[in-house]
Order: C-alpha cells, then structure tokens, then sequence
C-alpha cells in the first residue's frame, strides 16, 4: 500500500471528474463490455460508508429483454435516452444490509444490533450510504473514461416491483452509462456559489 | 471546454481516489487552508444532482470555538480524533432547496412546483442528493491530495440545535479533513464482492 502524502491529481483528471464532465443524453452506440461495468464496482467498492455497510446494490441493464421490462417506468423525458443507452445501472440498497455486518465490520460484532429492528433507521442508512456510494459510482464511471446520464426521474415502486419483487431492495436512481454525444449535451445550468451553501466556523 | 473522447485516469489517481485511500483517525496538526475547502467545493459543485436541486449545504468547523460547540455531539469513539483534526465539515441539506430551482433549473420553471408542499418528498430528495454530493465532496478532496474521515457517529439533532437552530438546514454526516496520519489507519475491513451486490441482465 503506498502511504506516501499525496498531492492534487493533475487539471486533465480534474477536469474529467468535475470540470468538464457533463450528463449525457446520447450515447456512442457500442456496446459496454461486461468487464467495464465491473471494473466500476471494483473501484466502488473501496470507498468509505457507515460501519462499512455497504448497502449499495446494482442491477446493470443491457439486453434489449431487460431495457424493455424498464421501459414502462421511465418517465417521458427519460424514456427515449434510457431505451437507447448501452447500459442503465439501477442503483439500489439493501434494506438487510446490516445481516453482513458481522462479517464487513468483523471487529465489533455489535454493529448488526445498532440496526436490527429499527426501520427507520435502516431507511435512512441505506438511502444515505446508497446515495453517497452512487456519488462514488458517478466519480469511478468518470474515472474509468466513461460517461454517466444519472436521473431520479421514474417511478421507483414500477421499478420494484419488475426487478425486486421480494421487497429487500429498493431502487434509489438510474445512471445510463456509455461513451457520450457530445452533440446531444444541454447547456449547463447555473450553480450554487461556495458563499450561498458554505460558511467557515 | 474540452468534449475530446476521455480514456482511464492514471492508476495512480485510481489508487488516490479509491484503491489506496483510506478513513483516517489521526491528522498531520497543520491548519487546512480556507483555499483547500474552497476548492474542494468548487469541484462538487459541477457534478450532478436531481434537477440541478443541489441541496448540499456544508460548514465547515475549523476554529477552536467552533469546534467546542460539536464536541457534545460527537459519540464517543468520534471525540478526541475530531476534536484534533484540522477541519470537520458539517455535511447537511436544505429543506428549502426547491426555492432556487427557478434560477438553477431556468429552462423549466415548473420545477419548484414538484416539491413545494410535499415534506416526504423534499426530505428524501434533500437526504439522497445531498449523499451522493457528500460522494462528490470525499472524492473532490482526495482528488485534491487531501485525506477524509467521514462518520455518520453523531447525535445529528444536537448537530442541528446548535448549528441550524432555523430547522430549515439538517446535519447529514461529517467528514474530519486535513493530511491524514498513516500509522492511526485501522486495518481494512472486507469489501462486500461483485456477484453479490450486483447483476447484469
């Protein structure tokens, strides 16, 4: 493992995480090998969540079978893109997440009893860890040279049931994936400044 | 803006991000500039969120006082390192983040109408995109040369009394920030694999 203090990655990959990257409408159509979309969550994977819990889940969509048992819940605007999209991943979260624990969080078997029984705090878990792993996710797709049209617009419960009809998981948002149209990009809405959001105690 | 074909970053910037990075209990003592929490906030900032909603809302606690008025909130295992850390950013939404998206989303002012009145759903949007740009902020900062040590290990209501007394802005979870102390590195818990947590169809 290399300990050593790390600086700032050079422009060109900032620029590719942050700067230049935008969501995307229209994809190249190649197909995303199976590989890439592993090599996602093999860098997903290492990055940080509460007591390691890890609730992320995805179901990556790329057979013409399966974009079409999504197609009914996609709202209108996205429904056209996803449809044509390489891959759509579903991000989810388990809502069992915590039956790992003894396992992931090895070190103190307790962990699983902080969750056990208290929905509400297992709701608020899963959905803040899933979400905060899909920022991950967004981040490695990016990293990896790929582009990402994430969207919340589609109906979750349609979701659900299709895909995960046993109730443990729940869906959270939809990320198409692939190598973007640059042509087909919207103007880039404004954004918040550090002094509207941020304040320095 | 460059709309070139990206490719892979560097795997060194793949170990900086993901691979090599960990949560870090102990920091090197030197002050964290304000520059440095700028300029993680103005990477966040461009990635993407639900409608351009961008309810991230974040403080950041450097100084002594301010830092005197978390320690209550802190749990016990969170205390002493966040006390020491150079930085501690409160990561939190806004309950009111709708009332910009006539500016933020100006290509469809019906937007705010989607959530003005609907607490479930303004409170789970705020909860899951203020996650994933908390993804965002713990990448933008490593990407940065900077270490993180997030934690969800707090009473989030004395947080939110102390703090946002208004009721409109709500602690999410913090992140202690600054150039992380190797040898406090726990060892790494395991990494839940692909073919468990995800499928492709």
């Amino acid at each position: 493992m290399d300990t050593a203090a790390t600086g700032p990655l050079p422009d060109a990959a900032l620029d590719q995480l942050f700067r230049n990257a935008r969501t995307h409408n229209g994809f190249n159509p190649d197909p995303i090998p199976d590989t890439a979309l592993r090599a996602i969550y093999e860098l997903v994977k290492w990055a940080p969540t509460t007591a390691n819990s890890q609730p992320l889940r995805v179901l990556f969509i790329k057979s013409r079978a399966a974009k079409e048992r999504l197609r009914a819940a996609l709202s209108s605007g996205n429904r056209d893109k996803t449809m044509a999209a390489p891959a759509t991943a579903i991000l989810a979260y388990d809502l069992e997440f915590f039956e790992k624990l003894p396992r992931t969080f090895a070190h103190n078997q307790e962990a699983r009893s902080w969750f056990a029984g208290q929905p509400a705090l297992i709701e608020t878990t899963a959905l803040r860890n899933s979400s905060i792993q899909g920022g991950y996710f967004i981040m490695a797709a990016r990293a990896l040279g790929y582009d990402c049209g994430p969207m919340s617009g589609f109906d979750n419960a349609k979701v659900d049931a299709e895909f995960f009809p046993d109730r443990r998981i729940k869906s959270n948002f939809l990320c198409n994936l692939g190598h973007g149209d640059w042509s087909k990009v919207m103007p880039r809405n404004e954004r918040l400044t550090f002094d509207e959001t941020c304040e320095i105690l």
